[in-house]
């Protein structure tokens, strides 16, 4: 385990991706987002990325360049067709976009369609939160979740997220509808641990205990039809009103057949159109204040509002640095030396 | 058991409210968000609320008018005020107002503050998917589910439902972040059975099978933090930029202290101005149909798309009619007595 400061690795990813062709808006806004997504903890889908998009862009199953468009506009709403480009910088561009529009008309929505993994939805979502505005984003990934009363995986473990400005951190809520991340079926598989029923439906759609039955079948939802009725919605904006796709028609991330194809759907709602900022502020901050103040249930020292617990680890992560297991260490290493590049 | 014809009971209940001097356009809109809610078989949310409605415009706790208004308005954002009248009316103008400028702009949001119950949330976001956009709506209500970490409720079964157009029914989502509707419990009780440990805590935060220990202490959300996650991001809509307020600044539709106060928060984006809404409208029944050929799971027979079972129990009771059970059927007679109305 190495451990780096924030700007090393954030400035390291963006010159490997630079040299290796990549748009410099494109790799900055990817690095961006990895190292956000290090700093609150979400290590899953931080630099230990890194390698797969490189391994993406060089077989050009994703473009280096930047190739992001706006097909359709109206006061507020944008239609992108990211064609082909990094997720992160077509999503981070359609929030721009949306923020900008919201502030005239009071909210904006867009559209991206033909593009690839993103990052964390948060990511984007706190852009619109930073500008005092809710933000919402999701996005749609290849079949891993069956829908309520099925055998066969069809929506993706769709991430939704939303962030609401505060006079402190913000209220942040990122969440896929399903019990478990597929990570934990791995990770169970790779120690020959069993799981608990509720997590996994095998291939037959039966409750399973066994990881590897688990992964061959689909996620369990979150509250049966409910978390499948939420991934179906996702489905729906991300990948139906982009013209993206969705189910089969989208590829995984980790084979090479084909580009993701994925879709988002991102927005912002401008408080300041419907009451006076410092006003809300105030409000979404007393309110976490009540909710922190209720009685602990048994087992819980203290309440923790959504994205409490990510702003906590960003800010120890920024004192004390972030950790790099040594696997990803050697995987970004390598990845540099065509370059010349060192990582320290 | 008594049956009646669709618009025998709707005609009788806006009736009986326009004689008891609400307004007439305020009685349709109730009268029509009831009648909806037993066409599609979410009976609790039917004539049988019809009652505690009349119960509270007679104590003075409701307003029999419409003081519903514009505060503010940009191109995309409405802040409705609605002075304490009806819930079903607010939120019907709400988003009536959401439809016609989601169609200049692409997509409008609203908020209603001093509001009443407002029946089932589908109401609302159908209303939207029948001129072919993707509805929205949310309400907060009194403390009934505790945040995450916590052994006091401070969230309300809040309500969250998007309507999404397609070539025949409308995707419908309609939800509660709760594992069980409150009701569950009452019954378990009513009955003296027990209930199934993930329903419910105790006062202390405990899980617990008594469902008279789970009405003192709050329900259990949805996927832990997740659930409990989403009930607070409608709190903030519905209740904090709305200006409504949360928590304990609510009351509760059954007790007669004070008008319950309560915030809605609804939207309208507008398919057309992302694509052909005739190829939206294709992909949605498409994609709907896919789902519905997947393999079943164990113990399915089919596999319905959100919102397709209410679709089809309101086919059923069209055809042969809606039944009322002896004890509502008392009610709603007592209720049209004063002004000499026959229920038939």
């Amino acid at each position: 385990m190495k451990t780096f400061r924030e700007d090393d690795l954030k400035n390291y990813c963006k010159k490997v991706m630079i040299a290796s062709g990549v748009d410099a808006g494109c790799a900055q806004a990817v690095a961006d987002c990895l190292l956000d997504a290090d700093l609150t903890g979400v290590s899953s889908h931080g630099v230990s990325r890194f390698a797969i998009y490189i391994e993406r862009l060089e077989k050009g199953l994703v473009s280096k360049g930047n190739n992001i468009r706006i097909e359709r506009e109206s006061p507020s709403a944008v239609v992108i067709d990211a064609g082909n480009s990094l997720g992160a910088p077509a999503a981070k561009y359609a929030m721009e976009t949306c923020i900008r529009k919201a502030a005239e008309t009071g909210c904006c929505f867009a559209t991206v369609k033909h593009s690839n993994h993103f990052g964390t939805a948060a990511f984007y979502t706190k852009m619109a939160a930073a500008q005092g505005m809710i933000g919402f984003a999701c996005t749609n990934l290849t079949c891993k979740v069956a829908p309520y009363g099925s055998a066969e995986p069809f929506m993706g473990t769709d991430p939704i997220s939303v962030a609401v400005p505060s006079n402190d951190i913000p209220v942040v809520l990122d969440m896929t509808p399903t019990v478990v991340a597929l990570g934990k079926l791995i990770l169970a598989q790779k120690l020959g641990q069993s799981i608990p029923l509720g997590w996994a439906l095998d291939r037959e759609g039966r409750p399973t205990t066994d990881p590897a039955e688990g992964r061959k079948g689909s996620l369990i939802p979150i509250g049966g039809p409910k978390g499948s009725g939420m991934a179906i919605i996702v489905e729906i904006l991300s990948g139906l009103l982009s013209g993206a796709g969705c189910g089969p028609e989208l590829h995984d991330l980790y084979e090479f057949d084909a580009p993701q194809g994925v879709g988002h759907f991102l927005g912002a709602i401008d408080v300041g159109h419907f009451m006076e900022l410092s006003a809300f502020q105030e409000s979404v901050s007393s309110m976490a204040a009540q909710i922190r103040g209720l009685r602990k249930a048994e087992g819980f020292s203290e309440i923790l509002l959504p994205g409490e617990g990510a702003a906590r680890r960003a800010e120890a992560n920024r004192q004390k640095g972030i950790s790099v297991p040594d696997q990803v260490y050697e995987e970004l290493v390598a990845l540099g030396r065509p370059y010349g590049m060192v990582l320290e």
